[in-house]
């Protein structure tokens, strides 16, 4: 079908550019040296011009709507394929050009407000650019579909199949659930094992155990490998090319241990996707949600668990003797366990996390259906925290300003980290049943849990959604139930 | 004036598509792992295509051409990049698209085909690739200029300026001055220092010494930084952004010392251009040969001096003391400068280093005058290196199979290696005139004799031809008299 090959020949096009601009992002995540800033943006100015001409060219915008004047005609792939395509062009060639030129320089001045804001614990400089914002994703969300609610079409930017109709229900869930459990859990005065968790781990040794964690999960290292920066994060072209950083931390070192198994599980999921959709649009992974899922359940249901503990503390022992001498395998699973009603996101336990989320979710939801203003954000934010664990943060920079997200516009985003967890644990009560994940763990062939994932859900990379995938995985729809029921056993074993 | 602003707006375009291919080369040969090898490929050819396109495009050749014909009218800026760019577009659009693509193919394909000959001691397996590219590369310098001779044309590609009448001046005189004393200093038994050359200095240590040198070298890390590679290389795409490799080798300590040296020679270089040649043609260093002149000045003219061990030997027994407890400063001295008849190029000393490259001239030059046929090759190769430097390849692999730069179509890049050395000489004598260099050293204030080059030599980028620059730095013509001076001061020195 020549239409389907002229279509093939743009997105190749469109993926070389992507490549590049994609390439000199992980650079400067990494290494680029610090007064290249200036002049790496006006290459990448140049390229992502290129780049949006192509994906908004009359052509291009032609052959999709050719294509999908047809899809009755079309194989399965491609329509889905055609689809996204169409939704993509759609999110774009819908705004006027002035106000898309005008949103990407709010973003890119919002970052360093934002930041100057949260070190000055200043939210009253960054107001402003967030409400506009704000009205922005409105807006953008209204010209792509002016009968839907905004923070619909948001959310589903970043989880197909999630509005705010199944994230009410989730997080209700969660909230009459979970919240009363973890009050229950925070007033046992458990031996916190603060004396392990603050000690100090050279950086060399830190690194040692990093490599070792990429030979327990069998990472492809032809096909990837690890670096550090300052936040952690997984970055690919395509499966062959999948890299992932971890930060080392001396006087916290689980969280180099805990950041590497998490990217290892975004990282192990790039790399199993077919490299049969690498010229496709169904490449990567397919949704926030679903990518998420897979890094919580290698860095959660793997990487915290006993069975771990008991496997490997032999070699950690092996890196770290003095600083483990007083300790056990135990020891360790229940100090990387550690319950705490903290105030930062990133710093919270599996099991108070989603309560963090949930705090992010009501102010969104409250945003777009006016019932807050921008300006009462601090105030609401801090009462819904002490509402959930609490605690009340004493200012700005601990409370509303932690995030960068909502500077660089993503709103909507928040909720799919819970739901990962929540995907996660659907998975894993799935994986038990078929697999003996204790043993795998303890004889070493997580290698046997990698090729399970691959064949269940790794190998489609996007050709699926992800309520697709999760009813082809465990044979249900998705179910909250799941996850209460996982954070409750597990934390009740460790806090009886 | 709209013509300038027109080529302007391109040149800009085409730097964009360059930092992006750069950048992939840089990442290709530091870190990106294995797999990634096929899909680069395909985005590379991509994103080459589009910059071939731009680069030899009718509305392109079209202001070229257009501006030159109007060149009295030009300032000296532009004059000399009009020039550049003319050269640029006619040594490509003369070839027939065709020719060029097997051309492209042939280069491809030999590199791996060079790599199995050299391991596997084969000439006959790469001769006819070879052959293939002579042929092409003569083609090709007819094409561009039919009535020159085609080695003249390809020497003029990496030097301008430089011909078979100059370079053959250059290395008569080496020959004549060079050669016998080079016999008289190799029958002298010297101690070779070979237990400190080749005793085991670990690789954490050899870092720590590289970061060392690069404070005492006054490198601008906000602008650039260090990193590991099988071939040291510097990289660049402005003077914002300068990186550089090293190779640590734990049984022997001067290659990372040297090759650290060397590549921060070749980086200051390009940090010290100004950067209002951007975006321009006249950005980067001018010539391959003054580039060489500045790795090897900072390499021998600086780090193998004595005056440079006396400083920082205090420092390298500090991270070695076991290693160098029976060693002075001297030591070191005369163990970086040890002079060997070797059979590599990359191996040799100083002194007999331009030897090796003789040898290369001589072949290339008997190559394109058809005195000889690429059959030849190994035999005229091991008789010329046994006439210079009275030694005998035993086999190809460490004779004409060495270097990678034929497989590549690099044929009259060779000189450039020498002619460097000899440029770095005359600009040393005349440094010495006006800069108390040991003393410079010895004080620690290396970035005084960095300025005093920024000032000569490295903020004009590429405004100035390689002969410009000489006469203005040295208020004469390049004249190979320094460098054999340079040698026989140096050398009868150390060997008394």
């Amino acid at each position: 079908m020549k239409l389907e090959k002229r279509f093939r020949e743009i997105i190749k096009k469109m993926k070389a550019y992507r490549y590049a601009l994609s390439l000199i992002g992980w650079d400067s995540n990494t290494e680029a040296p610090r007064n290249t800033f200036k002049r790496r943006s006006k290459m990448t100015a140049y390229l992502s011009k290129e780049l949006f001409k192509l994906q908004t060219s009359k052509e291009y915008q032609d052959i999709v709507y050719n294509l999908y004047d047809k899809y009755d005609e079309l194989d399965d792939l491609l329509q889905r394929e055609i689809k996204k395509a169409k939704r993509n062009l759609e999110k774009i060639i819908n705004i006027p050009e002035e106000e898309f030129l005008e949103y990407t320089k709010l973003i890119n001045d919002s970052q360093i407000i934002w930041e100057d804001a949260k070190a000055n614990n200043d939210f009253e400089s960054f107001k402003d650019n967030l409400e506009k914002i704000v009205k922005y994703n409105k807006k953008f969300a209204l010209y792509y579909d002016k009968l839907a609610n905004p923070y619909d079409t948001l959310l589903e930017d970043f989880e197909e199949g999630m509005t705010t109709k199944e994230y009410d229900f989730f997080f209700e869930s969660l909230k009459h659930d979970l919240v009363p459990f973890v009050k229950e859990i925070l007033k046992k005065t458990n031996n916190n094992y603060e004396e392990l968790r603050s000690a100090n781990f050279p950086k060399t040794g830190q690194k040692q155990f990093s490599e070792y964690l990429l030979e327990v999960f069998d990472f492809n290292k032809k096909s990837g490998l690890i670096k550090e920066s300052v936040h952690p994060f997984t970055w690919n072209t395509s499966p062959e090319d999948v890299r992932f950083t971890t930060k080392y931390m001396e006087n916290y070192i689980f969280s180099s241990i805990y950041s590497t198994i998490h990217e290892l599980g975004h990282a192990t999921y790039e790399q199993q996707i077919s490299t049969s959709y690498n010229d496709t649009l169904l490449n990567g992974g397919t949704s926030m949600g679903i990518h998420e899922s897979q890094s919580r359940f290698y860095e959660n249901n793997i990487g915290r668990s006993l069975a771990f503990w008991e496997t490997h503390f032999d070699k950690f022992k092996e890196i770290f003797p003095e600083q483990v001498k007083n300790y056990k395998p135990i020891d360790m699973f229940k100090a990387s366990n550690n319950v705490e009603a903290s105030l930062i996101r990133i710093e919270a336990d599996e099991l108070t996390y989603p309560l963090h989320i949930m705090v992010r979710y009501d102010i969104e939801r409250m945003l777009f259906n006016n019932e807050i203003e921008v300006k009462d954000l601090p105030k609401v934010w801090n009462d819904k925290i002490e509402e959930y664990l609490s605690v009340r943060p004493k200012n700005d920079t601990e409370g509303v300003l932690q995030d960068v997200h909502w500077s660089s516009g993503m709103l909507g985003y928040f909720p799919t980290y819970a739901l990962g967890s929540a995907y996660s644990a659907q998975i894993y009560y799935q994986m038990k049943k078929e697999l003996d994940i204790e043993k795998l763990i303890k004889t070493n062939k997580i290698n046997e849990i990698n090729k399970w994932l691959k064949d269940k859900l790794h190998k489609y990379g996007s050709s699926k959604t992800p309520k697709e995938l999760m009813e082809l995985i465990t044979k249900e729809k998705f179910n909250p139930k799941y996850y209460i029921r996982y954070l409750k056993e597990k934390y009740s074993k460790i806090y009886n």
